[in-house]
């Protein structure tokens, strides 16, 4: 329960303060450039420390790859990569040894598993999403082979919505903003309730580029069934939209559906996606975060005798837990459509007979 | 492809106009009462034609089942089940044989596929989830005897947004509503799009009752992963929330988490799910449904040689399909719910232990 | 756990004494010619009752598509196929209702499941193979569009060995004899212990020919692995050899090892799978069959209370279950082979490229 | 396709001359006391270099738990496992970079991938079932809370048969021999091999003691078939028989079926498994590995280009190898039942009601 993907499968493992976090990448075909740079500045772009709107928590996240590549390219083996752990100060965390930490995944683990795992967020933790961005980038490779391409950026943080979409932009902005013209209250909020104490929510949009009419597998496998189950499955994930998404639901059809026309669809409130399956037009998602659980305001808790104890939390921790999540909404969204690409290669007979004619 | 769940699964089969629609359900548990009565009633929820909101196609679905039951109990072997289709009309869809109506499938199972099932809408078509609610009624014949429930009720239409989630007043309601309220505002918006050719989205609500603690595999079988992978892959949704879903990306932290006293959590911002794990609190999530795409005012559309044509649609339709959708949201939330509490049992050693001692 | 296949996928449901059996097949590509004589062809080599050397029964095994076919090509969507059952005559039973049957599931079902099904084998017979066969005869459908073709015979009845393998000379034989000059001899053998009210066991040869190399996903769902865990699965299978299979163990390197030329392997003692994976040459495999359990001797047992009990069993049976069991590996190896033919086309990006160039 | 298991399921990755090999053991139980000197002792027993009857490589087969365990006991998350390649020598490998070894996997792996990891056997090296006897050992520690063990020994070497299965001798014995009176014997025949330039096959014998009654999923998750799936899958492995196994194919339904006492089955031809479930007997299986391919005797073959050349290989190499082989069929037989274990805890509705009752 560990992995995701039907084709392209990968897997993950570690804590956040165990020795190493890293994951396995299976099925990625044979003869792809593997690009070792481009893999670690995926992960640079994820990972902590790098401005005053994330946690003050460095870590390096320098990866390593120790299978499935041989001279540079895939050799159509696993692909094992891993980031070892070098930051982890357990110490920080014994005030919080047998405390559940509210809107935590602590409660929830010691009540399945029986056991407390207390380091950090242990698998829980946020931490372990750098082995998805790794994975992630692998497929952005791969994608990138084929004229594909995952962007994404924030488009509201606290309330503060974009009112327009620039990737570009998102790529420059520090809190990978979509809305120059927003950029400021956005970060003004973060601080806000950084200086607070506090946290605040924000919103990822993702745009796929490129990709060809036809992926998804109905009625089980479908494209955007599947591109909600990697959202939300990441860590503080509330809600997710395919398109227009919630407006669709008041709206009439003859508002919401798009009228095509010999060269395309005419509108894209459906967000290239229909049936389950891509119609060629941009995919677009929209990925809700709640507001870091972890703040230092003293909150109402249980330990795990059930006593009630006043808690106030300690530590580095995110203000904004969109803004890095962005990056792990683009990984995962890469590694879905790379699964996609493969699995439709059998959709139809007279291809299969060409493909081995 | 066709397939749901992990440990207890389901595979659905047939078209809206072939000669029968049915389903697989494997890993129920040998010993359970099969109530049949019960499986048809929940058939007859979701069945089209009951009143002047839904379309006017009427169908007995009538279900019957071939396999994995004896002498009223399940015996661990899979259940079929079959519904025949007895009203096809495949006359109705000779004027739609080669143009692709906007907002449907059409389109891309023609460009997957390379062929055109242009009877109805063929597998994409919503009579599959005949299907999933006659697996799902089994789901909840599971959960019963573990004193878990799944409701749902209709909680928007067009807009027109419930201020209470009644889902006693639901169960009554022909539309399902959540609020009677303003249940007869929401009818009404329903027959006024119904009037005018054009149809209407709508809110689903659902609420599972009951689920104890530790329910939810991680990190990639989460609960509100696969729930969100669940309610996605239902024809028509566009969005789904958890809990407080999108609200809680505009809260702070301290807003947002939910603090726990000796007797529980104080709260339920997290609709019940943390960090992928029901938490023992309901479990709460709103599902998106988009206006039908089948109306009747004319629309700009192409054929299969993508040649551009005029186009008004015939037939008989749902005039908003959140109505007889949010059945199917309630089945699928069993089946996840139901999957979930089987694959939870090898969580700790002790009770592995314990269960073969 | 009643689904066998990654891309290619099937799933069997029915007990033998229940409404009726049938598969699901999932992952055929769209446009394939769906040949309804060919498939009812393949059930008819293997149900009962043609001849004196198989069971009495007689079952008509008629096979009816009920979806995923239209226009007679296949759509892309699951085919479901059902045979009723005709002939079960349950009170053939009453008299094995509360006892097991020595070599039978009837001991192992009841401990698994707390439950009997005493009609006939339940879901244990050998009467699910029909569904088996179904499935597989569209996957041999598939093979022939790329000059694939499977085919088997008997090469052992009681210990009588053929000679040679003349696949040709099975097809015609009524007890698929792969050698002309054994079969009266082995024929005899199954008469003798059928008057005898025993039964004898047998063994199948499998070939297959035209597989291209490069088929077989390493390291944990290799073409040999996979093809063992299919034929091992088949009721009555108790060994499985690849190529020379159990004379490879007693052969040093330089005689067991194929050299290569360039026009090909000198010799196939590989049965055709290097690795895992096809090498091009002749799949070939032994398939060993126990002799039918259900014989009617006087033989010792114990009830569900655990009793002892003497015990003969009534009814009717096939004196050697390897005749018509090796249709059924025809089967499996065909459905396993063109799920290995759709897994492979994935294996090198350039080929991904050109597919989606 | 790196994947094996359902509940219980792990992952390998890595060849026999990158970085590192290792696995993940997903599905755990949380609270299992993890026996680090245990699992390292298991991959000693495996380990090359011990003696004559080895190849000469010495491989120090070093473990390192890198996730999933806290304080000396499982938490229910992935557990990853690495073992650093500290004995490579590539340099061994020049003279068959554009060669194919007869026997060998590089034939086919080229052609599925289109790529040659010439380095020694790459991923198809039998370096890899280090980390399969890594899973293994955790399986074993899981097992034996549940007072279930895993044995084995070789029966045969170079066609010499043991005449009894003694399972402490074979613990004690270097080549792992089932009977101390044939055992010198075997070692002759495969020193003769060595000196000769050339290797020998053996068979290896599995027993499972103390498995419960129940095991095994049907019917496509059959115990003897995901056994067979299991031990085919091992380098060199090319048959696989349960219980009597081919012999049972010569015999007479009243020789060959198992009579049933009060106080259990009378004999066990079935090799403990009837209808791919579990009777509570021992569960016996025979192995059958083809002799080492790498012979250093002059072999005809080809190269990448298909030229025909005459060759001699080099390097150090197992002339039998079942002898390790045998290690790494426990290992596999292990994980299975283990797996077996998970899934079964599910098959009784009374027991699921208790379980959260």
């Amino acid at each position: 329960m560990n992995s995701f993907g039907q084709k392209l499968k990968f897997s993950t493992f570690g804590e956040s303060h165990g020795k190493a976090i890293g994951c396995l990448l299976d099925g990625v075909p044979a003869g792809l450039n593997i690009d070792e740079e481009f893999i670690q500045g995926e992960l640079n772009r994820r990972k902590p420390g790098k401005s005053e709107f994330e946690t003050a928590r460095k870590e390096d996240d320098k990866v390593e790859i120790l299978s499935g590549v041989f001279e540079g390219k895939s050799t159509g083996t696993p692909i094992a990569m891993i980031i070892y752990n070098t930051n982890q100060k357990s110490k920080d965390y014994s005030n919080i040894k047998d405390v559940f930490r509210p809107g935590h995944a602590d409660f929830t683990y010691f009540y399945k598993y029986g056991i407390r795992d207390y380091r950090g967020g242990g698998r829980s933790s946020a931490r372990e999403t750098a082995a998805r961005v790794a994975a992630g980038a692998i497929a952005k490779l791969m994608l990138a082979e084929l004229s594909i391409e995952v962007m994404s950026g924030i488009c509201e943080v606290d309330g503060i919505k974009s009112q327009k979409y620039d990737y570009e932009a998102a790529k420059k902005s520090i809190i990978y903003a979509l809305d120059r013209a927003k950029e400021q209250e956005q970060k003004d909020a973060i601080l806000k309730a950084k200086n607070e104490h506090d946290s605040v929510g924000g919103v990822s949009r993702v745009l796929i580029k490129g990709a060809p009419k036809g992926l998804g597998e109905p009625l089980y496998y479908k494209l955007d069934a599947t591109l909600a189950d990697a959202m939300m499955g990441i860590n503080a994930v509330k809600a997710v939209e395919i398109g227009d998404g919630m407006l669709s639901a008041s709206l009439s059809g003859s508002q919401n559906n798009d009228e095509i026309r010999a060269d395309g669809f005419v509108s894209n409130h459906s967000g290239g996606i229909l049936g389950g399956i891509s119609n060629g037009e941009d995919i677009v998602m929209s990925v809700y975060f709640k507001p870091t659980p972890s703040i230092f305001k003293e909150q109402k808790t249980v330990n795990t005798k059930n006593e009630e104890v006043d808690f106030s939390l300690k530590g580095r921790h995110d203000p904004c837990v969109a803004v890095r999540g962005t990056i792990v909404c683009e990984a995962m969204a890469a590694l879905v459509v790379a699964d996609m690409l493969l699995l439709n290669m059998g959709s139809e007979m007279s291809r299969v007979s060409q493909y081995y004619g």
